[in-house]
């Protein structure tokens, strides 16, 4: 092996930087070249890649985004996406694959490595924690930050103002940003996609407290659990009390990255590179009980089993 | 006069806080004493008022939000409700109020003063950053400063996915934060309530730099102007392009102050104080040109001629 | 048991306030009765104590130090103070108590439990995440942060003026936070207690830089390891080149707790409270891979086996 | 008028990039060439330059430090040096240049312009704010506001603990960064360059207050007043109580600049520009009351007259 090549796909995640970083100076050390692939697999498709040096990735780690672009590329999905792509790695002597990203960006790299022979390897970079095998993905904790900030500032105003307050966050399937961020944040009530809730019920419990002098509330919602405008929109017609709604959206992707998502990104970046020159391929990179772990793609893109009972326990009990 | 009363009206401001420990510590350097008033006129109406001493200000400069809270009150534009607020002040032996608040907390000290003759002075606490006579108001800055970091972690991910990004910043007739924000950010465009738009131009304007290459656009607008959501919902129609949108809301309200909205709110509470001691009354106290400046408070509430042209301009030269 | 108290003690550090609201929530929700010690043991042996309400705790979670206070008190040590503190304790009706803090608060528990029969549970309250049985301290996650922090700022004018830069960073026995904040910022070296260092070897690998062209170096330093001021002294009279020093200090303990330490400290407040309940004392409760773990003080007081190969493999790998 | 040449020089500030910015893109809109030059005088007396494109100094606006780096150049206070740099900008075919920096840089950009007739205009970019003819400089405000957020954290911990803590900030000959972020910061006592102070006096108000129960003490000291290891070292000799030391350093060039500092550049940028292009020269560009302010570089030269005053009277009146 003497080339590897690297990307990124999908959403981006703060903390991906800091893997680019990992894999090119761990290659570097073992005498690899690598180059970098743009935007992902349409990068890969289009032929769209560069050597990468050492000064590339100089200053890259503490910057959110990622240097490499993203994308989402359906074309990928096709036989003669992949077959274009193949091609493309060996027009330009590329070995072996480090792949950054989510699901989808697994999914490629599964395909990849089984039904093309490629050597891949796989680093969870995505803010919503929801790959199987590794208890943290890159991007995810800075993610849970910078809610938890948002919601700091809203308990300011809250104070001050009395009234009830909607934080709409990421997480289309994952509760992880919610559940963390309203717990950190000492929020009233969260709800997420995993589990059941009913809106007649939160707003009984809001008229309640309303009778009894509790006159502010936080409620941190997962955009894929409702929308939190139509959340709001319903208490104010259940209970008649005015509502303010904050949608957070894509500042959750960005930022520069906590210490815990940039030492993640340096050592699974490491540890993929490491992985390749063992002839390991096809598998996830992750982190279990603070010790590098590996599963296959397979593994890794089984539905997670986060528990979120003792986070949603701590919430009720402390609020 | 030996005792004063403050309290906090309205939108709550950070650095609203420092005015309020600039109100205190002043008061008791020249041996006066003061009554906290809380929830703003409301408080007054209902005689939630107590006395503050040294202590209840310390550590709280740092602080968001405002330890009197603050509520609007309509009560208090009626003469039933203006008359029951003097006589409380009557019954608690409050000389003189100070005033931290927007347009409709000046509008109530100035009907405190003029009919029913209590010594009062006005402090601009407002986020808008929209009184006449002051060229800053308290809260200004750090609203900035928070929609300031919101687009550059925007950044982060428009540069890593290109995308066209709505963030919608607060303002309902004042361009203030989002103009400032905007310019400081890099934004591509901005729309304010001073400024008539086009939404077709800039359709147009996003479809020619898509043509060029031009992938990644970042729009803030004010919420006076039109609505992020309905604003991303017209340019997706029009130009078939996706968009994402980011609502700030009241996390703008929050957050610990700037060094520049902490040192106005000591310097402006301050005076106020000393201002009341001098007999003035009726008047609000601001900042010209880094200078104490006194205005009545029907200057203070005339329409602020606010340039745009200047910010403006730059944005377009150096975007 | 009816009642419990709490105290934090030793150095301070963000997340106490959230581990205390964990300690008096949860109580509340069994019906017990808490009591907040103040300044410690210090405030134990001369009573300085008070009951705690549900509102004590509010908008308390986002704050760094501590609301009881904190000191070192080296009369708690003797038999005599001891014995006091007992019999404050019994005439307060404390039933069991709950300590917050490091090894020397440790030590303290240890002896109230073990040999004045007091019920008493301990959590790991520090910023230098040095204690056995647990994977972190609460305070510790937050301590990376704002060294990192620092870190990052000084990149920024190291990379415009090409320098040699100290940064002397907490730990006199722990290179953690000097360890994980050098690794997440990009530093080029960094020397910790546990590793012996040759300066000479340092100069020498500075010196070569130099000639390749590399002007830019930031060391971070674990105050236990060598003085920044005394560090930076020998560089520059060994080398002949320039040298800046930072030292952090003191602002390690403080700022706004990250997420981590806050959950961290909301659980293991609840813990700590439903051990006590379930009659177990002279115990450490800690989190070790993401489960509560809990060991006696003997355990939780042995040397850490931190191992810092890893961390020490990857700075010189990707540097 | 065809090519212009940009540097930044002396000691890096926040903003500088926006400056750069500024001038890059107001050139390319009035159809000139920009040359970046490296490392201030010093590249030019290299010919380290290259030309700059509009996408040089994309995504720059939001990042500390210079990406044209900075140093100080001896070299070219010589008739020798001074004459090589005039032959590189002639061979380049530079027609005109902006330089950015303080004191040093504006003296150096003096002589080009009287000496040798290269049209210069200068910026002020220093944290220092200590540049006369303008009301701020480039660097100040986000200096301010990291000293001041270095205050907040330790404050947390001095409320814990009860010490005395001195805070060391930069400022040789000027005090605005200590006075600025002391006000702000709610510390008891500023020690600064401009005023006397006498150990003896400070050392017997914090005994007296001592004896009086108060146990905290934050002292502000710029480095030009005294050295904060000396002060503190002098006060533990003198009071006989513990102090807690720290230096802050090269931080405070470092950090994402304010949107103050942003706008303050990206405006200065674009005025130096324009007036270069209107046959201005010799100059330094600041803003007065908000208003752009030209004034000849001898005029900018001459000492600040600084008012400390109001700020030293509120520190006082307010702690």
């Amino acid at each position: 092996m003497k080339r590897i090549g690297v990307l990124t796909s999908g959403g981006d995640a703060p903390g991906m930087n800091a893997a680019i970083r990992g894999v090119v100076r761990t290659a570097f050390a073992h005498k690899l070249e690598v180059y970098g692939i743009f935007r992902g697999y349409t990068g890969l498709i289009n032929d769209d890649l560069k050597p990468l040096t050492h000064r590339s990735v100089s200053n890259i780690i503490n910057r959110g985004g990622t240097i490499l672009k993203t994308s989402r590329c359906p074309e990928f999905m096709t036989k003669e996406g992949q077959k274009r792509a193949v091609e493309i790695l060996q027009r330009n002597s590329i070995d072996a694959l480090v792949v950054i990203g989510g699901d989808g960006s697994y999914r490629g790299a599964q395909i990849l490595a089984r039904e093309w022979h490629i050597p891949c390897v796989g680093l969870p970079g995505t803010i919503d924690n929801d790959l199987n095998g590794t208890d943290r993905t890159i991007g995810s904790d800075t993610a849970v930050e910078t809610a938890l900030d948002a919601i700091d500032k809203i308990k300011d105003t809250v104070n001050s103002m009395e009234r009830i307050f909607v934080v709409e966050v990421m997480g289309h399937h994952s509760g992880y940003i919610a559940l963390k961020s309203a717990l950190a944040g000492g929020a009233e009530q969260v709800l997420i996609p995993e589990v059941k809730f009913d809106i007649q019920d939160i707003c009984h419990e809001i008229t309640e407290g309303y009778i009894r002098g509790k006159a502010s509330w936080i409620i941190v919602v997962a955009e894929g659990a409702i929308k939190g405008m139509e959340l709001a929109r319903q208490i104010t017609e259940i209970t008649d009390l005015e509502t303010r709604v904050v949608v957070l959206g894509h500042i959750q992707r960005g930022g520069s990255p906590t210490a815990e998502d940039r030492i993640l990104g340096n050592r699974l970046g490491a540890a993929g590179v490491e992985l390749l020159i063992k002839g390991v391929s096809g598998v996830a990179v992750g982190v279990l009980n603070d010790q590098v772990h590996v599963v296959d793609f397979e593994e890794a893109l089984r539905p997670v089993t986060f528990d979120t009972k003792e986070d949603l326990r701590l919430i009720k009990l402390l609020t």
